[in-house]
């Protein structure tokens, strides 16, 4: 390419400037050919093929903050071998990085953005409202870069840790006035014809109501390969299957497990490895281990969607969702976190692997939005102890920091929680009937899962309920009449029971170094790393807005 | 530059592929000269003449993401005229973003840094520890960037809105083992001769330790210009006068105020324009806007300080620091840190002025750490009324989110902020004596500066104190036997009754959408902004650390 360019220009020269002798003008341009200083550069290739864009669900700077030190300084470092570098930092040191502000846009404007609406920004480059599934902020449906690449011709695939109805993912492909409507988005997405790759969790919306008691539609489900653990219950008030029906009437090859997903071979692939949200991050690091995974990785199902994807010709639109990320944050769970970072990591690897030596596709890798408010702090808790220093510079006065500033040992400290709070929430009171629950229980409970131990004294703090300040009989969160009790910020903790989980947190806060703001999301910019062509990627080394991000995807496709 | 690479190119293939004839040699040199269509790259400019760090200090990505969300989208945007487009995005637009991990690194590594470290791995490139100025991990003393750069014979300068021997400044000119030993640095920053313009506040560690008593030493400041506000009193334990050394010994002129600033011209030049830190942003707003500020702004220091600076033909360093974001980020104070912002961006401003067509000037704006683990995040206060949206896509389904997702309104609200939180702490009680203070007190306080209301029983929750659980007669902030009673992170509220400020964000959280994880600082990675040469600036968008800025900037001025 650059060797054409300079030899034309040198032709054309000499036909105007060096006479007319034919045969001289093709001995220069043979010449031109070895010329190897002059570096013409390519016309700036400002569109591409494919795009792959992953999500990390709450994965804000903070999140990305916890990775990072955790691969770089971790006493035992996971990437140890991989001298610390991430598959985020591999991006970033060969791509951009940005930062994105993720509010609600529009008529309907907010401060902070859900993950319906966030992803739905995100899908369609427009205004959305609170909670509302590819629709803009006047309730309108709206094409999403999905469906127009589907259109284009391009081959597309959504894949996620969470469920495949969730918000992040569903905003690609479904249009629904609010995210809780599953039952719906499942009918879309599969109905649609517009997703070639469905990976994820979920089973339950997709099954008829009655699936927990009635023989012959589990021995449906039996007879298709799905273990029983995906077809437990339902989440559905009618009795369609829709996986008989994404088989049957709409040509899915189906997957329920992770052995299944590696034998198959097709183009159009409806995968469900769980009746609900598939493995939290301290499972799957345990079953990683242990080599004894039943459901596929997140980095298992991506490459499953590369692989089935880029078979076709016209190229393709995928995104990957690390779902859990939220989840742990909204529960101030760091240990839990963390494990989902790496989970997550996993499947960038996956793709920048995939991607590394290409020139044909756009990689964006970013988060809806922040969860939890989340960070190491310092503080007055376990101070540290006088010591000398060496240097000339001390004039001998005594190394001993004000502060506790947090040692490096808590990274490894928090990789060893062997499991979520959710299941300390489990073991506290195995019917969740916290009222129950006494500070013995949550102690046992926390200090079986954790790798720090708390007093009784802390325990009990997490086991606090109060008459719930913000009873509402009619909402989905505030029927609840007593909730855990949160002495401050208690606003923000709106998911009732499910909050033990924060005040457990809290019980762990002093002895981890790590401090919660809230129970929900916050507003921080995240994180934005693109890798593909220079020109394409360029223009993410910005402050933007995912309204924006959605934008230059659609105009990098040519959508 | 492009002309002549191709000209030489052409030529050395014409002298071995095209003959002889020199005469036709020069023909076509000279048609080369009209070609316009090949671009052939200039080397990439890798070096530059100056560099301008700016620093926010706790600046995380929250900070800066409440600054854009005010100023694109804020009811009365004091950005309106500017189409919402802060001085930081402009710097985002025409150059590059990054993040950069803080910590502190090497052998003392932590996973929170203070801004002492966090300067000095700036200013070093090096592992430092926590709390030291100018010195590594083991406690050399250690060459900064701006020592350097005065070797290499430039011009440098360092600017706060602190004072000139807080933390931030001083790791950049001064060595000395802990943060806390400002008289000290005050005599290294005046005797080094290393700074030639120092723009600041904090006289008070210049200053004889009688000068509130004796009259001759006060009579000595105001011959030399100063106000009494200046030099009210001292922090020094000698009877050293370093404001008359500096003039007298080393060839400082002296300014005192913004008119004597305004009127030097000179080139070394020390500005002491408060006893203590200079005033707060909600004051600056304030004077501004009725045009009647006696201290010079953080923007005029920086014009000045670059006036100034830039007549020196080797070019400079310059360190500008936006010190008060931290001081309301500690304090919980949102309505005060969005004015310290808009009093940074104003400076960021200056500099982007001063730069924007230059091509020899490298500008990096990051923070040292993010202060509070701020964020708007969403609540289950004041719960939204449903409505109804057009939109085909809302199945006659009313439009109502689950949650309180925070009104843009709050972002006027908190600029109509009329003091800050230390300033309700003066009226509660103008002694400090809050064991004295009611909550009626509180209330009033709270109620007379902010444009949210709190109520008595919000009000009483302020007031709350406890013996002091982490007593330490012998420590600089716990020896105080009662503090402010936080209930939960209460380990992470360090400075005693200073974080009664806390307890005032706490009554405001859930009017505000806003929430807080601690009084100190957290780990999160934070935004880098980097402008100048493109060859220069690349490199900073990527998931860097402290220390590899520093590097980078050293490398820029080939030093």
């Amino acid at each position: 390419m650059k060797k054409t360019c300079v030899a034309l220009a040198v032709a054309s020269l000499l036909m105007t400037g060096c006479g007319s002798d034919d045969k001289e003008i093709v001995e220069v341009i043979k010449e031109v050919e070895v010329i190897k200083e002059v570096e013409v550069p390519p016309v700036a290739v400002t569109e591409v093929k494919n795009v792959i864009l992953m999500i990390g669900d709450g994965m804000g700077p903070q999140q990305v903050g916890l990775l990072e030190e955790y691969a770089r300084r971790a006493p035992n470092s996971t990437y140890s071998a991989k001298n610390g570098v991430t598959a985020l930092s591999n991006f970033a040191n060969q791509g951009v990085m940005g930062l994105s502000l993720n509010a609600p846009h529009g008529d309907n404007g907010k401060l902070v953005v859900d993950s319906a609406c966030s992803a739905t920004q995100l899908a369609t480059g427009l205004a959305a409202g609170s909670e509302m599934i590819g629709l803009d902020d006047q309730g309108n449906i709206v094409e999403t870069i999905l469906e127009k690449a589907k259109k284009a011709g391009k081959a597309t695939g959504l894949v996620s840790d969470t469920r495949i109805t969730h918000a992040t993912p569903a905003a690609f492909a479904a249009h629904q006035p609010h995210r809780s409507l599953e039952p719906a988005i499942a009918e879309e997405l599969i109905e649609s014809g517009n997703v070639d790759v469905l990976l994820s969790g979920g089973a339950r919306v997709f099954l008829p109501s009655d699936i927990k008691i009635d023989a012959a539609d589990r021995d449906v489900m039996s007879a298709l390969g799905a273990p029983e653990s995906v077809y437990k219950k339902s989440k559905r008030s009618d009795n369609r299957n829709l996986v008989v029906e994404a088989k049957e009437q709409f040509g899915y090859e189906l997957a329920f497990d992770k052995a299944q997903l590696a034998a198959t071979e097709t183009t159009k692939l409806l995968g469900l490895f769980a009746n609900s949200g598939m493995a939290d991050g301290i499972a799957y690091s345990a079953c990683k281990e242990a080599n004894n995974c039943s459901q596929p990785s997140l980095k298992e199902m991506t490459k499953k969607a590369l692989d089935v994807l880029s078979k076709d010709e016209d190229g393709f639109f995928l995104m990957i969702e690390g779902g859990q990320i939220d989840w742990a944050g909204h529960a101030n769970d760091a240990g839990w976190m963390l494990h989902e970072l790496l989970k997550f990591d996993e499947a960038v690897e996956a793709v920048y692997e995939w991607v590394k030596d290409r020139n044909d596709t756009l990689v964006v890798v970013t988060a809806d939005h922040e969860t939890g408010s989340f960070g190491f702090s310092y503080s007055r808790y376990n101070m540290p102890e006088a010591t000398t220093l060496p240097g000339d510079g001390m004039q001998g006065r005594d190394y001993k920091p004000n502060f506790n500033f947090g040692d490096l040992s808590h990274l490894e400290m928090l990789y060893k929680q062997s499991g979520t709070f959710y299941n300390m929430l489990d073991m506290a009171n195995a019917d969740w009937n916290f009222d129950a629950a006494t500070a013995n229980d949550w102690m046992t409970a926390i200090n079986n899962y954790s790798a720090y131990k708390v007093t009784l004294e802390e325990a009990e703090k997490v086991g606090e309920r109060e008459n719930n300040p913000y009873y509402d009989p009619d909402h989905s969160y505030q029927s609840a009449d007593v909730t855990p009790k949160f002495d401050d910020f208690n606003e923000f903790y709106v998911y009732a029971d499910e909050d033990h989980t924060a005040k457990i947190g809290r019980a762990l806060a002093r002895h981890q170094n790590v401090v919660w703001g809230t129970g929900t999301h916050t507003a921080a910019p995240v994180p934005v790393y693109a890798f593909g062509p220079e020109g394409v990627t360029k223009q993410f080394s910005t402050m933007q807005h995912h309204v924006d991000i959605g934008q230059k995807m659609m105009a990098a496709l040519g959508l």
